[in-house]
């Protein structure tokens, strides 16, 4: 099969061997990939991976062993949990310590005409959501992952997205559906009207001045993110943060002790609100896609996505 | 009045104008004061402090507004806050904007004969908690702090203090009479004996291999504490930062957002359950006594403060 590989370097693979299901999974053709900043920061040697590159997706199953699934629609969470230890134990799949993850820990990913997933990670798409759209659903859960996180938040609650990037984009728009008094923060006035078309406020970062927020949400992707997001939140405020960096940056922690702040790491989310939300269209993702290639134009695909203020890049199989 | 004065360098003054308390201040007579690392920081140019230096104190009341204070034995609470500002009005005075802090920011400190602050900071103490002890209140209401923010804790918590030194021996102390499952991780076994000898289970860092906890308390006061913290804590487990390093270090975020971990700053902390604690002795403070100087050895102190491994170190005048 076609798949694009990362090992030392990311190349096209014309004929990679098929993957081969285990017996709890599903055999899954791939219909659209979607490119990730997590994808951009492994190439550039986040995490150690080496394989099959990708983890959005939507496909349609052609073997499982539910046999009810073969034929559907489906969108896959990439986290692959034992079951069984403590951490599965008490409801924490996603950090199960001997986890793999699709396309960035120890299993093949989506950047590939087939991948393999257990069936319980699988969920089934309405007919209603297209391809184009249902790719979003894996990172619009790790949006919704914010409000599993921080269930309290409403209308009392300030909250600034930090960055108008993919992510931030997709955050604004699950968090503006809590109903939270949601300031959109950015550099690119032509991305933020995306969100200013639909009711959104926003900001562009040079006009934020001394602004104090309740909860900032860091989208940046970028080291320099959370020194912002630690300056525009009010003492004993909450700082999410959502962007994965590879390598480390000088950073100073005192402030987050004399202001008392919480920090919230957040990854993963609930796939379920995001198809909703996406069917719903309460988070629209149609003005997010900057450009579909064909598989056999993944390095292009990826040079793409990497080009400063690009937005989503697809792959079509 | 003789005082220990910091202004790029520091320096024995005795001759220091007193104190000129403002209409809602107390004058107060010190008779023991703490040096504590922050101090230590300040002299290496943390929060670019100039004045009288200190923040650790018990004395008597000269004069007060309020009489029945007058001849009183009080410690007081740091923070001096306007009391009308958005913060001061949700009740978190401690985080005024425009504060000033008892030898730390725009207010002369405690290593002096004499210094003022507001009647409302001063909590009187109770005869049977002697002078040497009374004067750990402010570091030990800095530990029931983590009480306050993480109010859940109990025995179903596993928590790690990590750091032997004056703040992880006060913090282990205050987290073990909340009962949670408690291991106080530290380099130095003399130091560790003063908890064991107390009933609390300890570790060497050594022998802490991979193990996982619920909450992981980083008392190190060293830039290092923190990877240390997010090394020995759990998956969407809980980091508390009591210490506050100077400088910026170089830091990876990127295991924060993986494992999903929430930090949480913490700064000062309520009173009056730490002087309750030291009056019961439930808090233990006359084994973490290093040294006793004079005032005018100040210069002294503050170097036996500074070496490797010292404990308390404290002033009398």
């Amino acid at each position: 099969m076609k798949a694009l590989v990362f090992d030392k370097s990311l190349r096209f693979v014309p004929n990679h061997p098929d993957p081969s299901p285990r017996p709890n999974e599903a055999l899954i053709r791939v219909r659209r990939a979607g490119v990730c900043n997590t994808d951009l920061e492994i190439v550039k040697g986040y995490m150690g991976f080496t394989g099959v590159l990708g983890h959005e997706f939507v496909g349609v199953v052609e073997k499982s062993p539910d046999e009810s699934l073969v034929g559907k629609r489906v969108v896959g969470e990439i986290n692959c949990a034992c079951g069984s230890c403590d951490m599965c134990r008490r409801g924490l799949a996603r950090h199960c310590p001997t986890r793999t993850v699709l396309g960035i820990l120890g299993r093949n990913g989506a950047f590939a005409e087939r991948l393999a997933l257990p069936v319980e990670n699988l969920h089934v798409v309405p007919d209603q959501l297209p391809d184009d759209e249902a790719v979003f659903t894996e990172p619009t859960a790790a949006a919704f992952e914010i409000v599993e996180q921080l269930p309290y938040l409403g209308p009392t609650y300030s909250v600034a997205v930090l960055g108008d990037g993919k992510l931030g984009l997709l955050v604004a728009q699950v968090l503006a559906a809590v109903g939270c008094r949601l300031v959109a923060v950015g550099k690119h006035p032509e991305k933020l009207d995306i969100l200013r078309s639909r009711g959104i406020k926003t900001s562009l970062l040079d006009d934020c001045g001394n602004a104090q927020f309740d909860v900032t949400v860091d989208c940046t992707g970028s080291p320099s993110g959370f020194e912002l997001a630690s300056k525009l939140v009010r003492p004993r405020g909450t700082i999410v943060l959502k962007s994965t960096v590879a390598g480390a940056a000088p950073m100073n922690l005192a402030p987050l002790v004399i202001n008392e702040i919480t920090v919230v790491g957040s990854r993963c989310g609930p796939f379920p609100p995001a198809i909703e939300a996406l069917r719903a269209r309460q988070v629209d993702v149609r003005p997010l896609i900057a450009a579909t290639y064909p598989i056999e134009d993944g390095l292009a695909a990826i040079h793409c996505a990497s080009e400063k203020g690009s937005l989503k890049v697809l792959l079509r199989f």
